[in-house]
């Protein structure tokens, strides 16, 4: 028995190749103001909210892509059933990050329409490929992006 | 003066409609483990890894989608200079969430996937409108879900 036979993997994934992933449906982050959130998701940043849980959730649209922003004083301890099944707690503290996709002639306006709503703008990186990113924190100070297309559309670092 | 107008809003958005954005790119979870990570998102989820960061971050890639993956105590503290932009400080603890988007006639192979790779699937819901939600949690405990694509499609709750 060699060295390498003996290291236990927790995980072993099956030889064969895994079913189809069609893509993140949902990309969740973590506040403890909500009403703040649902204010700056909305209106700043104007994603449309589709539902919300009052205290607990809101959930807003962009596109094929559903962004979900959850409380988690209430995700991290207290279990929701529907129809008998479970949703596992989950929940996170800290900065998070999700970038959003923005057309680079629109990134102009973005900076414009940032500003005029008194969000810093944080940071902005030109990326040796040629993207694009700007940076600037949510209320809850998760790190949001708006990243040009072109950011990972080779499979080589940006 | 009545007692709205003396509310504070740090944020004041535009009241023109908001530029475009156009999806979420860049999905982010945290982990402490990045090895354990490479090789559930990578072996089990079949995710194709495009970029690493030894010790620091992985990037793997789903369709249209960014996964990120992150070791937060690098993360948090030391600071990346891209061409004299700074990338922003980020990092979160606790268990994150995100779904992928799984075809309804894919959750059967999913499911004997995940067991056969070792991976506890810690609950299953069906929900009101039809669409079925798996979950099960990354070696990190971060919440994962495989998501039928009907969870959202309409501006109801699931």
């Amino acid at each position: 028995m060699n060295g390498a036979s003996m290291i236990h993997l927790e995980a072993t994934p099956p030889t064969r190749a895994a079913p189809k992933l069609n893509g993140v449906l949902e990309t969740a982050v973590y506040v403890s103001d909500l009403a703040a959130a649902e204010k700056f998701y909305g209106e700043v940043l104007g994603l449309e909210k589709i539902f919300s849980v009052p205290g607990w959730q809101l959930v807003f649209r962009n596109g094929e892509s559903i962004v979900l922003i959850f409380n988690p004083d209430h995700t991290e301890r207290e279990r929701v059933v529907i129809n008998g099944g479970n949703i596992p707690l989950h929940g996170a503290r800290g900065a998070g990050h999700l970038a959003f996709r923005v057309a680079k002639p629109d990134l102009d306006a973005w900076r414009r329409r940032l500003v005029e709503s008194g969000v810093t703008i944080e940071s902005e990186v030109s990326w040796p490929n040629g993207a694009r990113s700007v940076y600037f924190r949510d209320p809850a100070g998760n790190s949001l992006e708006l990243a040009t297309p072109d950011m990972w559309r080779s499979n080589q670092p940006p």
